[in-house]
């Protein structure tokens, strides 16, 4: 088959790829993020390349204007290379290193397991008892074997499970063909001196490696927060417990969709499956490999991982067919993954190493929920606790020591920087914090990285919608007020939109603008989450001021502005000092899991103890959720701090 | 590389092999038998072919005359082949259909599991509460899963494992990944009807394979005899526990040596396991292949197979270096072997059906003496009884339901039909029976099928050298008189033979005798299993005459005539009625075991509970062994039935 030389700009990255294939695949292979929110449908507009040099051709799409066709444009998905080709990436379809969290979640209940790590800074006041066993899911054992004599000639394999036992209780032991293969041999040549790994698999013992000498001193681990947009790894000693390195990367899996829907979708399409896996495996291969290298660890000193991510993630890192987590009535095929080797999906670490996924609870509240209560804690707190983890999909977890509850609402991808027309993931150059005066609709805003502005990521807009409200540029419905004279309110292609940087401060040369219709999205989104969260506590017979904390997760948690947020009625008017920040419990919950078996058991429970309730059937809901349209909320009177203020 | 064609008379069967193969590995190439019994050393001299037919070039060696040199004999281990050739196998070099002992051991004890199949002949009178329970090794059980609703919305893995639970009580269920990655569309497209596999594994419950519809009643087991010599399956059906099919077959590793001495050493050669291993998987595909062909039976429903063999052959079968069994302290890799698939040892059944050995207790008492026991029930009787199993090696269990001991007695080949002159196997011309009159030394002798004689077997020798003794031509010391006047007894090359079939009647033309040196091998063998049994019961204390019971195992112990064995003091003088015939008692261990998962727990207790002596390191065996070499023995006291009709 023909094969044609890709060549991306302003990077110059190249990639070989056959004649014919689509330029978003091509960027696959060059190793180049391409913008993309449809999954490769043509639909979303995002991809937009230039055609510098070479044989394109692509199909007509409404997605572009004539000019953007006259000066070469096309969209990556719906164009394919005939020959050697130059592609240039315009700012606005590029993916920059984004502002990622690899923060752990910073609580204190783990410090037995985090004690050396220092990293204690907010978080959850808990007695020692509840401190986690340092247990990791696979440990290194050294064995100094009493060598066979005729008194005492039990079989090579008694005699190695008798020492184990010896040293630990372990009921049911076992191992694979492979070590016994090799196990004669082994023990004569190292003298009786090995190392053994001893995993633990879905209630047994499981005797992983036997290695010459004594290598227990070298015995690490990976946490994975496999997330839709981000994955996040770190690589933890397994006996001294310290975090050695945390790496994060796009899920190379990005330029087939922004969503988890959109990926299961992808998915259900010849070879979909295979090339998501093998996308995301890709990913955390790529950052395994760049942590051992520059730790000067092989692969092969790392014997275990623990994952946590939402359920498409999982279902979509195994390889298993994730299409009816969409259809009603909504189930995944497995909310407790068997442990099996990482080398079954295909991760590069010791080949005999293991693989355990934190478990989830439905469809829509994954393992990075789960994770996220472990790490927190709500649920062995006396207090009523909430957990609210913002997204595409916003997932609320309430209760307490005694029950946990949860939902999870379709906000949308408007606080994901999708969905919006200047909407930008939190990127260098995305607008992410917003002051507007009330006299002239004067505008300050600040860029992550100081970049010139590319759009608005989610915390961007949420300041936004509160400073344009505040500002009187827009009502209690979200309706611009079009009777205001600014030249930052115009009437755009088809709708009333506002100028938050004119195009000379930009780095694509055009106005980054918040539109009408992005405004009604936005008040859409943050009343979907609100909603979940009264529609929650009412079903338990509770009221939201009942909640004596409320944690907030994810990666968007931590650059949330929460007077902000109380404004436009994304999150209910309690006092402010109710909520903490709580960062990537997703990844904080899977290291907990990685380092003590106590904390996996204690996430099995979690997930066991959550009840989900499906909001999509609640009646509430809907009554609810056409309340929750207003700024902040058509009942001002559960907003009393913010109608305070306006009357000021 | 040049291959040449190998072709075999008389049978014209032919292989092809590359330049400069032997003729040993021709033969096996084109799936013919010949005999060897040095593993192809070239010290034996029993692999003697004639070469009709092309070039063929040979070493020069003692174990050929100059007569058959002339006559274009070559040892086969010794011979390459450089173009096409045609081989004869000359009978004395020939292994034919061997009197295989495909029949289990016919004990009532079992009858729960056995009802059905009418089976019950003779054994041990047992009470009906150790009946072993009908659990095989691996269920098929058929599921209607509830669809799940928006109600009951469990995942999949989550819903089939409540499921398995509702009908069986398993606390530890697993399954692997194949599985959960099918299991999503499998359900959907059954209809939520489907048939799981449950395999017992170390100790856990794992949900083998699952299936669309119900498949439960075709499922189907093996039970494998893995003799050095012979392996014997048979065919079950694991619902109605009828066995549908017995098939035997020599082991294909013959060619490489007879007894596991030599296929150990055999083993440490150059790819010498990996040889030995694929020999004995062939061996096994090709009964299992020709059994489900002759059923009309897919492999994919065999799904689970129990393997009884000594520690050798368990070992090659699971291609574990055997090395170790045979230097002292003489350990096993292991006793117990962990369940594995039968596809990791290459056999081909349900690519993810189960293989389980019975364990054993070490390298000389292996799995198939644990099948004895566990078949004969000597380990559940008040009473004190002795399981002989008479191979190259003798294998004895002493015992009753509190304890039990075992030992392993090195009884030579003899009565393998090898290191003796004109031994053979038992197979289709061997002499079996022997009678020789007293006044004029006349012989009447019958052959195995009735076939021309071509050598003596085990059982025939028993009957030769106790009628030469009767005869008075050998005195008790095993010396042939050669003061007698008779055609019989001759000056043979180097010693004194009796001839027990003239050439002009036997299949080689050449005469059949034994020899003053074969006499000695067989008092040897004979001494040192009467030894090994009365030095195991003054062990524990005990006289040979507290035995109750003697159960006589193995293929050779259905041949045995106990009167003739008892006179040449190889089976202790007792009362006749306390010997019992088993039969293959491995093979009835191992399907016990295949079916009832109380008769593995039970097999497990025995081969724990046995407590084994090293027979090389008591002093007693051997002052006890040199009082052994006459006939009966040196202490005729202990014979006072021979004594009397001795002295008659």
């Amino acid at each position: 088959m023909d094969t044609c030389v890709i060549t991306f700009l302003p990077d110059n990255k190249k990639g070989r790829v056959s004649k014919g294939t689509d330029i978003l695949n091509g960027a696959i292979a060059a190793g180049v993020y391409i913008n993309s929110s449809c999954g490769g449908e043509g639909v979303c507009g995002r991809c937009k390349v230039i055609v510098k040099k070479g044989d394109v051709k692509s199909e007509p799409t409404g997605r572009l204007t004539k000019e953007e066709v006259q000066k070469g444009y096309v969209l990556a998905c719906r164009a394919t290379i005939h020959s050697d080709v130059e592609i240039e990436i315009p700012p606005s379809s590029r993916l920059k290193d984004q502002q990622i969290l690899t923060e752990e979640a910073k609580v204190e209940r783990l410090k037995g397991v985090f004690s050396e790590a220092g990293e204690v800074e907010r978080g959850i006041e808990l007695e020692e008892r509840e401190i986690f066993s340092h247990s990791p899911l696979a440990t290194k054992l050294f064995l100094k074997l009493p060598p066979p004599t005729l008194k005492d000639n039990v079989s090579d394999l008694e005699r190695l499970y008798r020492e184990v036992r010896r040293k630990r209780d372990i009921p049911i032991l076992q191992t694979g063909l492979a070590n016994v293969k090799k196990m004669a041999r082994l023990f004569r040549e190292s003298n009786w001196q090995v190392t053994v790994l001893l995993g633990k698999r879905n209630g047994t013992t499981e005797i992983v490696l036997i290695e010459p000498g004594d290598t227990s001193g070298r015995d690490f681990g990976l946490a994975f927060d496999v997330g839709t947009t981000t994955i996040v790894a770190q690589l933890v000693d397994l006996k001294t417990k310290k975090t050695l390195s945390t790496k994060a990367a796009y899920n190379k899996q990005v330029s087939y969709g922004e969503d988890v829907i959109t990926r299961m979708i992808y998915a259900g399409k010849e070879a979909g499956l295979e090339k998501l896996h093998h996308l995301v495996i890709d990913t955390l291969n790529g950052l395994v490999s760049a942590m051992a290298d520059e730790l000067g660890i092989s692969l092969n000193e790392i014997t275990c991982i623990m994952c946590a991510g939402n359920m498409t993630m999982a279902h979509l890192l195994l390889r298993v067919d994730p299409t009816y987590l969409r259809r009603e009535p909504y189930v995944p095929t497995a909310n407790f993954i068997p442990v099996i080797r990482a080398a079954e999906a295909g991760i590069k670490i010791n080949p005999r190493g293991l693989l355990e996924c934190i478990p989830g609870v439905s469809s829509y509240v994954g393992a990075d929920i789960v994770a996220g209560v472990l790490a927190s804690g709500i649920d062995e707190e006396d207090a009523l606790s909430m957990l609210i983890d913002i997204g595409t999909n916003g997932e609320i977890v309430l209760g307490n020591k005694d029950w946990l509850t949860c939902c999870s609402s379709s906000a949308g991808p408007a606080f994901e920087g999708s969905g919006v027309s200047c909407g930008v993931r939190a990127m260098d150059g995305a607008i992410q914090k917003v002051e507007i005066t009330r006299e002239d609709f004067q505008v300050k805003y600040s860029t992550i990285g100081g970049a010139k502005p590319i759009g608005i990521c989610g915390s961007g807009y949420i300041d936004c919608l509160a400073e344009l409200f505040k500002a009187g540029v827009i009502d209690r419905s979200g309706n611009i007020k079009e009777d205001i004279t600014s030249p930052r309110i115009r009437k755009g292609k088809e709708e009333a939109e506002f100028i938050l940087a004119w195009g000379a401060e930009t780095e694509t040369g055009e106005d980054v603008v918040i539109t009408q219709v992005d405004i009604i999205n936005l008040i859409r989104s943050k009343g979907a989450i609100y909603t979940a969260a009264r529609v929650l506590a009412n079903k338990m017979e509770l009221e939201l001021a009942d909640i004596k904390k409320i944690y907030l997760a994810g990666g968007f948690g931590n650059y949330l502005n929460i007077e902000k947020s109380i404004w436009i009625g994304l999150l209910p008017d309690l006092e402010r000092d109710r909520f903490k920040f709580i960062g990537n419990t997703s990844l904080s919950g899977a290291k907990f899991a990685l380092l003590s078996y106590d904390a996996m058991v204690k996430a099995k429970e979690i997930a066991k103890k959550m009840a989900y309730i499906e909001l999509s059937v609640e009646p509430a809901f809907m009554n609810e959720y056409t309340g929750s349209l207003f700024i902040p909320h058509t009942d001002i009177d559960r907003f009393p701090s913010v109608t305070e203020k306006l009357s000021l």
